[in-house]
């Protein structure tokens, strides 16, 4: 089953599913600022556009582009500023 | 706005955003064999999982990889077969 699930008043929307590595989702983020919370660690993949990230433990923004990923420990949480539609694929690792 | 959009009785759920160089969707497949149309040429990008396709003007299927992609030309179709869930996006060109 292909899951979808919508956040932030339908700022972000999401698709969930699975792969032989572990579950994945694929979404898209509306410009804006946004603060996620992590269960699993995660491994957060650009696909077209931008994210400005400040992650657990970190005090500077850091801007990833389409073909960057970056990590975030789980049981945690993560901000983001959006500039443009952005898409992802998130990896729950 | 994000477009959300189902084709083939659930089993393909996708969507829709615009970037600086035009319009992408993201999506996932579900296993099976479906025949899509297209009005724009585009580019499907594979991001996990494989698409088995079978593109205009050919006769022999070809299997595209997460981190490979295929371009279809425009006001064509081109039959696909997946065999596990399968993430994408494609770039209208």
């Amino acid at each position: 089953m292909i899951e979808a699930n919508v956040y932030f008043d339908n700022n972000v929307k999401s698709l969930g599913y699975e792969t032989p590595e572990g579950k994945s989702s694929i979404g898209v983020m509306e410009p804006g600022e946004y603060t996620f919370g992590t269960g699993a660690p995660e491994i957060m993949n650009v696909i077209q556009g931008a994210l400005t990230v400040l992650l657990p433990n970190e005090t500077e923004w850091k801007t990833f582009n389409g073909g960057q990923h970056f990590n975030v420990i789980g049981d945690s949480s993560f901000k983001v500023k959006v500039e443009t539609q952005t898409s992802y694929m998130c990896q729950y690792i």
